[in-house]
């Protein structure tokens, strides 16, 4: 095959006298075709937002940050600053509510990889966040610069990823200058949509000048739109961290992406109920929703939630299971009935790309599908509830969200397609093979997999018995070898790269916790 | 763990020190709480069947039993006696589909594995009728009746399987004494709904009349109800051979249930396109019911389908794709257009028991989740396009549809789970793990997983690195060696079996083609 060909494309094997292929796809903008479907009915939806109201307004949510309480107080939150607790009022929230955009658009590299984040749409980002990657061929490891970049290359690689992620840790990198690793990464091989983590004001403030740079715009340009975004986790239960706070602040006023996400385990950080949980998700993500709106009315942030359940024995998380599901639907309620876009989470905490891997990330795509989420995160390649991003799974789940890609697209059932010319031509006993009208689409008709193997088990066998993931390992080193990636500036990814060795020799920018 | 935990209850080492298991889950009795999906619109869904009606009508169906000819020319259809050809006018298949039962009630051998068919229920069944058998241990082999009886014991012992299938064909049993094998099989290793094979009226007669006998039933009781069923595949295109159509009528006499299944692959045997394949599969399907309908007004019988698309390289069938799906979402509109109850059918052409048979399933069934089928066959265990059935697939599918099954459940949103208690006791940097609220209901809040294993890396790789297929070998072996079965009226299988004693001396029952 060719690499083009892996992305949705029909594969043609190398040397063979195949047909040239012609199948194209389009992953890039996709709406999400599933019916919504509710875990809870709407007047206990609106009994969780009321609850989440309370939380915050009489339990209060401790804000390590100085500055974040100043700006809450400001907005006329109570502040006990001996305790560092914040209790928010509702017409705060309700505030903050009116004001965030119900459209967000983010601007890559190019026009055909901006997104816009609404209600209705479906962007895909793989696994993020793993300390760890692996692989068939080297094994797990700690991440490294390497692997970073080879992930954003895969990334870049699959149109129906839309997002980079913070895929995996550099670990190799020191924290000081790791920001420029993968900012590099994502600026030089990458025209999506970049990710800069929320570790302080000093890497952010020094994020936004690269990027802004890289890009050739203008202080106003670059405040004028969105150009990348972050990822907040609150620190369940109730707790909003210094670098998240101050995240939440310089993204709002820089008027860049954050994206909320409070990481609530049933059972854990959260109680054990899915309504539980995600009242506790609901009122952490308004809390820091509302920071947004106070440094900033108008600024761009995204509702978010990732809860799940842990293993009651063992107190570890499990992801792809039925609450999971549940707590992704309830999610998706609150987010329709606050009116944002949101981010949902699949996952699986298999420790090998395995069944329980793909039938876990399967599962829980399909909750947040099912909740309308507007971007999917871990869609592709998290293994052990997100210590690990593998290669192998980031392939073999593509697979998966290709073929939900594939569903976004109309279905034609006009007079053609209905065929009952084709119906006609073919008598009992007769196929359909050779007709006209299969022989104008058979190169066209059928998304073309990926990473399947579609022979019979006698074929399969005389060609090694080779079983999907192992067949991943060819996919992803051939695409590693043989893409080219994006077009780049030159001369802007020398000044990116010459910027970056004064700012390292200058000592980088520690992060900030 | 014991036997009995590993149909959804939470499961405890044996010899350890873990509490007893808690959890009572009932998947016996499932309504699908998916929101139906439409691929097509109103309009084009009316198209379709407009086009099928114009196929029945004016194209025709060859049907190769002289007795159905008879049947359907009474019935007011023009046939030609020298082609076989029976043209089909829309006013009989108004009438039919006016007579055909909305619900179907069908009888186990106790009240509570009764199942109804009708639409907004959700049945299970396990992959069905392969050649082969395939288990780690004993590898890949012609199916035998150690095997059919094996999957039988596995079929009863997870409740959210609610009828048995025809699993694999036990092929060391001769044809005219192959019907007695399985019916013992299904009657002393099960107490869910039988299947029996349309292979001719002679050994359909005898199966009635055995599981008549051994239900205790009277003829006219046997008739009164519905106990068992049959699956009808046509041969697409347009052709109704005769042990199938011989079934349709035998089973409708005796007013025993028909799935009508029209098997037409895109591209193969029906057109190219979804919209083409599915007419088809419609026109097959309303031949058929129309049959059932004119031997007996009200005879039980259920719509169906199982379209999908081939590999346009090598015309090998693929199952679980995007085209699969789609086939899947029409045909539930389609059933849902007629009222009548359906079959949808899930499958993987995979090789072994990996990563892509598992995605390939689980996207299988979410299709016909979404497209509200009824009856969900192959959801479990199928490989190689249904020329094997698993025993590890069977167990590692079924962690799939037991999950599916808990979201059938209400999900409460009561004040006690939202729970303002327990997120006024737990502070901020503190965790529920030993709050009240979470020690009540530790034990029975979450699903217990079948095989999934949910330890970290470090352990799972101290207790061997053992990947999902191979620890499900483990699990399906311990239920074949543990479990007891159904009970079983002795002195009724000691008849049965001397009754099929007595018919194998007589000779059996060849199968009619």
């Amino acid at each position: 095959m060719t690499v083009a060909e892996t992305t949705g494309r029909r594969r043609t094997r190398r040397g063979g006298g195949s047909p040239p292929a012609k199948r194209k796809v389009d992953y890039r903008r996709l709406r999400n075709p599933f019916p919504p479907m509710p875990v809870f009915s709407d007047d206990r939806i609106e009994a969780i937002h009321e609850a989440a109201l309370d939380v915050l307004e009489r339990l209060g949510t401790k804000v390590l940050l100085p500055d974040a309480r100043k700006a809450y107080k400001s907005g006329g939150a109570t502040v006990h600053e001996n305790t560092e607790m914040v209790h928010i009022g509702r017409e705060m929230v309700f505030a903050a509510l009116a004001s965030a955009p119900r459209q967000i658009p983010v601007r890559g590299a190019v026009r055909e990889r901006d997104i816009m984040l609404e209600l209705g749409n479906l962007v895909f980002q793989p696994g993020a966040g793993a300390p760890h990657a692996t692989d068939l061929e080297r094994g797990r490891r700690p991440g490294t610069e390497r692997d970073f970049r080879e992930l954003v290359q895969l990334t870049q690689h699959f149109d129906v990823l839309h997002m980079v992620p913070p895929l995996i840790e550099p670990q190799d990198v020191p924290m000081h200058m790791r920001h420029y690793a993968t900012l590099d990464a994502q600026l030089s091989l990458s025209d999506k949509v970049p990710f800069i983590f929320a570790r302080g004001s000093p890497q952010v403030a020094q994020s936004f000048e690269m990027l802004r740079d890289f890009r050739g715009l203008s202080d106003a340009e670059f405040a004028a739109e969105s150009h990348c975004y972050t990822i907040i986790n609150t620190n369940s239960p109730r707790t909003l961290d210094r670098p998240m706070a101050q995240g939440l602040m310089d993204f709002a006023k820089a008027g860049q992406v954050s994206i909320v996400t409070p990481f609530t385990l049933m059972g854990a950080m959260a109680p054990i109920t899915v309504a539980g949980a995600i009242t506790l998700s609901h009122a952490e993500a308004l809390a820091a929703i509302t920071l947004t709106q106070l440094v900033r009315p108008g600024a761009p942030v995204c509702y978010g939630t990732f809860t799940s359940n842990v293993d009651m024995k063992s107190g570890a998380p499990a992801f792809g299971t039925p609450e999971h599901f549940k707590a992704s639907l309830a999610a998706g309620q609150l987010a329709r009935f606050i009116g944002l876009p949101w981010r949902g989470a699949s996952g699986s905490v298999a420790n090998l790309n395995d069944v329980q891997a793909a039938n876990e990330t399967q599962f829980g795509t399909w909750g947040c599908l099912l909740a309308g989420a507007t971007v999917v995160i871990h869609a592709a390649g998290w293994l052990e509830g997100g210590l690990t991003v593998s290669y192998e799974k980031l392939i073999t789940d593509l697979e998966v969200v290709q073929m939900v890609a594939e569903l976004c697209a109309e279905t034609p059932a006009e007079e053609a397609e209905i065929a009952l010319d084709a119906l006609e031509d073919v008598q009992p006993g007769g196929h359909f093979f050779g007709t006209a009208h299969t022989m104008d689409r058979y190169q066209t008709a059928f998304y073309q997999p990926l990473v399947a193997e579609l022979s019979n088990f006698g074929t399969w066998q005389e060609r090694g018995a080779i079983d999907t993931t192992s067949r991943a390992t060819g996919i992803w080193k051939q695409i590693l070898a043989e893409t080219s990636g994006p077009t780049v500036d030159a001369d802007a990814l020398a000044r990116l790269r010459a910027d970056i060795r004064t700012r390292s020799e200058a000592g980088g920018a520690p992060p900030e916790s």
